[in-house]
């Protein structure tokens, strides 16, 4: 499947045109995310770079990524959006080591963004999926190869200046060069908490980063890589301007933080099922244990700390892992990006049905879900079924805005008789399958399912819906 | 200027392009307005009809509307904008005395708003100018007529229905038919307390209301209006679906509401400045006034209520009324809809000036203003000096959003030095005048504010901005 | 009534002793009031100095005020009770024209407040009511003497310091020297805007404050009154401390305290039941009303003033007074010291009821109140009908805290068909009257209400109540 | 140590009076609590039915609790302090299965609170320890056998009557009967999960507890204790009333609470400093982890279940217990009832100091603490050092109020350089130790440390503290 021969688009638009005709969305995921790093083959990327080392992809290709975004786009999108300094627009610049931000209040347009830019600073849009659906479109395929959101910010760099400070990030970076040339500097972590960190770091002085492992000068259509923790500056050469857009996941997406939801909740079980952890401290713990006893000598503080270790040793037997896995779900699916749809996924959705006013009347209302029809989830990651305790709900993704969590996570209760429905229709992607496949009890409840999910986005149709044979109503 | 022959638009898209041409945008909005209402002179309705009486206009002509609205454009909406339901839309219904919402969550798409539609539903659209810019326009352009916002709703009712209960609104009621027709009652107020009231009614059952005082039959192009207070229902023959689209204006816009700012103010200014109203009570008074004692004959209750009354009638001595309009008027300016540019104005203002991205740099940055630069403020109502105490600030609706009161008002705050000028061009509107002639104390404080006001949008001038001669500045 | 004479009590323990076989709350008042500007008539007092001019009472009589308080039962206080600095008590200084706060954290105990005493520090406590009987006492009688809460602080202060600086406040003070001496200076308000001030002034220097008017030493047993806005300042001379306790009323007690209350509630009235309110404001006002157009030469200036001038010379009809006077009321009710029982009243009253534990089981439960029963309110301002449209209450203080304000005001609906009878109950005061009297409907009517009053604490009876003869109940 | 016979107080009050010559807080709080449960032996009391099962201890002693709380001091209560229905105290009836609250609003006096009882309902008094100082005295003493707070409620049941339905508590109980008699019965935890449970039950049915394992009469100086989730209900005989005390402990006080703090904190430290904890989560987890995958056979699940075992394994490494157990301990600390001192502790403490207003002046001000004075902490549990990242705090108790969290925990900071002293301190108890011995850099921090303590009530001196020579300083 991860064949990038298969899709060989010559540009971008041609590339995303192709995958409008794969019909799993990993595919289209996988075959994106191939295009992104060729020619590095994904598989050695993933087990060899990924979260480990920095890699720079030189492609003596100025096209390679056109058509994702330009300044000519920046442009437009100033002029025609509502972009708002500080909100979605930054105004920096580094200047003998100090770095400082210009924002000032109000909606950000050219005639004062080009301005500052004129003047040497740098311009870091925010966020460019809300305002370019080219950008919304590449992300939103994108995140299914991560199971984890795909962001992005795009930077723009007078020639001769630099806008930021050396520093590290908290997620794994892609910075693709779209226009002009940059020089990049790449540092290693400067000591072992500081691989793969939970957080960013502030930004450092020269002195305190070392000497660079990557010394490198990316020019449009080439890659940099590196992983959360790399110290990182780039500035551009006195004779070219830059424009890249960094392509951004894995934040705060570790094992550690999928255990912050697991461990209060097996501890939660354990002390409900295991008479163990309700049992009494002893009398006197607070005699022996505390900082202000931590340097005695007490054979009672070896025991309470080998029982806590042995009751903490039990918490595994007592882990909801799964329940847990549906939390961070929950938290990734209401990060995501809404699916954009393609014609003919939209011709058999909800969202592009014939239904409509036409001729001073309503036509095709009332089109007809049978038995036979065939459908799917719209794509493998925009729907999921979470259960929390007594419900089970089913949480999906179609609804969400472009813009990060401007709505909540949108969800609804799913009765316990149609589970099984809906797990089979997840299951069963990307075939489609028939209403009437779906194991529920009754052919009414086959229908009522599919039209909830149909309304609500989730799936689509193998062909389109056709109105029932017309008997005038009114 | 009232002179509705000056601009004879065969339709309305002729109209708001003859509008452009006019300078002044209350002349504007008085054109506007007058074709609305026409063939009734704006003069004589605003004395005889406006706020007094309901007024019917038949036209005889279908397409008298035309453009500003109409169901396919609702089509489109449904599917092209984030239509929730229960935000954007409601789906009503009126049945047997009944009055039902029948609201699901989530978006309003049209598969499902024409399937209510068909099952002989209402479909009420809140707030179209916030998807439909000839709506925007309009309303824009009529605010500047009011005074006050004007707001609008769009009803579309199936043949042979009716989507609401009789009732009573806050506002003035322009209903303008769109498409199809509509059967309309309109009755008196019930009492001389419901005459222009505060609130709306709640539902009326038909026993509660009386006669209609009026009984028509709106076609498309005709005109309905009554004031709030007068209780109206409208239902759709047999026949013919209706669409019509209510303007309306004057929510919280009476003498009273102003009163709720100026008196609290007057009592503060009082007791700042007139020792009466800091002396302390009689010793006793808990002993004669207050509910339990109001039968008590008392001599002491009348010199209490005396002095009371006195106090109250010195009051408007201290009124500080200019800073009470102040008040209000940014509540006005904060609910007002954001101008529509022409694009003359677009040309000559922030908005569209020539600043861009161009052939991989930036063109026509820094372009001059001088003091020779011919300016006006964009809107007569677009801008406003209000004083809080100390400061002064210029309130501004340049950058309101079509969703009402999506964002905060904005204002900044002018230097004494400053405020002159400002006066002085908001009183030159709609003529332009040289930068020149601003009473600034320097030319660098002309120019400077003349900048800023720019930038803001608040300001355009009368020749699109050039850029100066170049000298190469990298 | 103000006979100064009937009541002669040699010192305040006898005085409060008389005041106890004083039936009329008021009457105490007024007594104990006497006593405390003696030989100052009460009359003239209120009609030529009160709000008007400072007053300077030397007696020669160091045990006048004794037994109100002392630093001895200070000392029992900082003992005995939980006295939190910068809660209950601040350490001040006044050094070198600079006033500061030393106020640790924590509980105030001797060991360290007489350390910061000896340091040459001042002592301030603050609300003593709460800690000592006899100034709660005296306090609670006097508020009905001003209708209005009567507060205190207690000062003490080492020779030759001083603990404040010069200053105004916002209340009526009564400087009752207690101990030792003290030089006092009080000097005329600075302006005719600071006189009865709304606010307490900051801290002066001795630039800012002028001559002073009075300049006296107060030894034990004098007094001093100054009205709020006079500026004062006290020091120690070398040979002596000092103690002294003001008591103060009438803060936020004015004419304008009162219109805050009357005067929204009037145009609320104003708005329901008069059009002339609701009409709409002219189109065009913004115009030329508000700051910008302050210089504008319009004649719809004129008018328009004069109409808002005319809409505000309305408003005192539509004045619900006596409602406003309650809302009032209420305030000054939550503000007031609950009453403290004479040893009859207790007797006589719910809290001093003789049912009680004795002998392993309960005595005198269920006694009874028949129709013959006398009852009277406890206090003349202890309770008071207050509407608020469509329920009628009764507000209380006897369930007050000492703390002020550590309780919310209490009360309770009365119905409708009992209001006639709790007024006839506040009107009879200070006569007692027969359950059988009150003007209810019933006899069981009448009973329940006087037994409701009585577990409140609002009435109590002329006899103490006794047990029904016993029928042995188990 | 826990030698019952050393203290053999005929009464409670001469045993109460013998332990303040004992002076090792923990070993008073031995010795009560062995006087409570008397004739068992305490260590074989909590090695074998502490947490395991009830216990009934019969003693043909009217007297033998003695002292402790009465139905007259109840009545003294109600009479002298405030006690308000449904805050401090509860009307409960349990008639015919069902079980009724009868709280009035507003202050519980006797007149009221005797009528309900009178009628056959029970009374519950909330924390008498707010109210009645030696129930303060008791509770205080026991806490530091127990290592948690000690609580207390008092019910008083009429003849004949119950005030309960069957439930269990989520504390362990000591049911203290004061006067007459009471009928108990016990029941096992219904299930497994219900031994020692987490929270307290609902009221139950007779029908759902099965059968009693204990069924017995409590008379005046009998115990009955039994540990929480052990069903109970006690009814009164119709020949006595009924008045008993239940003193309580260990309310969430298991390992399992403990661990709420320990593990998330291990889990912070391991991301911190253990890279496997910070290391991306699969690429493609979310396809096979959930409850929607939870049955799915895919070798990933395996794999990935085994990866967060080991992870969780791991944790017990990082887990930072004694700040864990501080954090706990805090909690104790803010519950813990504040010391009642004896009279010689009072004494020699800034609560008793001779430091006094006598004679109109100071006396016994700055008195001396020198390197020779002898200090310890007032009680073994009174203070600890709590460290929370950067800086150490020591946490005291002698601020508490008697009211149940009145008061934030009190705290301050600590110098690093005073910490050694303060533990050496803590250490020591219950032996005096020289300001001297205080291991300080110099003599003014021993001096300065001393003093701090010393004035927040935290330390007493052997001998009461003296004033310096006198040399007069004004």
């Amino acid at each position: 499947v991860e064949d990038g021969d298969k899709v060989t688009g010559e540009s971008l638009d041609a590339l995303l045109a192709e995958l409008t005709r794969v019909n799993n969305s990993r595919e289209r995921a996988s075959l994106l995310f191939q295009w992104l790093i060729r020619p590095v083959p994904a598989k050695a990327f993933f087990s060899e770079t990924w979260e480990k080392k920095p890699v720079f992809v030189p492609r003596k290709n100025p096209d390679y990524y056109k058509g994702l975004f330009s300044t000519a786009e920046f442009d437009r999108i100033l002029r025609e959006e509502n972009v708002q300094y500080g909100v979605n627009l930054d105004i920096t610049s580094y200047v003998n080591g100090k770095r400082e931000t210009h924002n000032p209040p109000g909606r950000a347009l050219p005639f004062t963004v080009w301005d500052f830019y004129e003047s040497g600073c740098s311009v870091r849009l925010l966020n460019p999926q809300a305002f370019c659906s080219t950008v919304w479109n590449v992300l939103s395929i994108l995140q299914e190869q991560f199971g984890s959101m795909a962001g992005a910010n795009v930077y723009l760099t007078p020639p001769g200046t630099q806008g930021f400070a050396p520093h590290y990030d908290d997620i794994e970076a892609f910075v693709v060069q779209l226009e002009g040339k940059k020089h990049w500097r790449v540092y290693n972590p400067r000591s072992e908490e500081e691989v793969l960190p939970v957080l960013s770091s502030p930004n450092f002085d020269q002195a305190e980063i070392g000497k660079p492992i990557l010394d490198v000068v990316l020019e449009a259509g080439d890659l940099l890589y590196f992983p959360r923790g790399f110290i990182h500056q780039g500035n551009c050469l006195p004779d070219a301007h830059s424009l890249h857009i960094t392509i951004s996941s894995y934040q705060k997406n570790s094992w550690g933080d999928l255990l912050q939801k697991v461990i209060p909740a097996a501890l939660g079980v354990a002390m409900e099922e295991d008479v163990a952890f309700r049992r009494g401290l002893p009398l006197d713990y607070l005699t022996y244990m505390g900082v202000q006893n931590s340097d005695k000598e007490d054979p009672r503080r070896a025991k309470f700390l080998s029982r806590i270790e042995s009751l903490m040793k039990k918490l595994p037997n007592y882990a909801p892992v799964d329940a847990a896995v549906d939390q961070k779900a929950k938290e990734v699916l209401h990060d995501c990006l809404p699916p954009v749809l393609t014609p003919n996924e939209l011709a058999t959705s909800v969202q592009g049905a014939a239904t409509r006013w036409a001729d001073g009347t309503v036509k095709d209302v009332g089109v007809l879900i049978t038995t036979k029809t065939q459908i799917k989830i719209i794509r493998a990651m925009c729907a999921r079924l979470c259960s929390d305790g007594d419900a089970v709900h089913i949480c999906y993704t179609t609804d969400n805005s472009r813009v990060y969590h401007k709505e909540e996570l949108q969800s609804f209760e799913i009765q316990t008789e149609h589970t099984d429905a809906v797990e089979f229709l997840i299951h069963s992607y990307p075939k489609f399958v028939t209403v009437e496949s779906l194991p529920c009890d009754s052919v009414q409840d086959k229908i009522a399912l599919a039209e909830l999910l149909f309304e609500k986005g989730i799936i689509h149709t193998a062909e389109p819906l056709k109105s029932p044979p017309t008997v005038h109503s009114h």
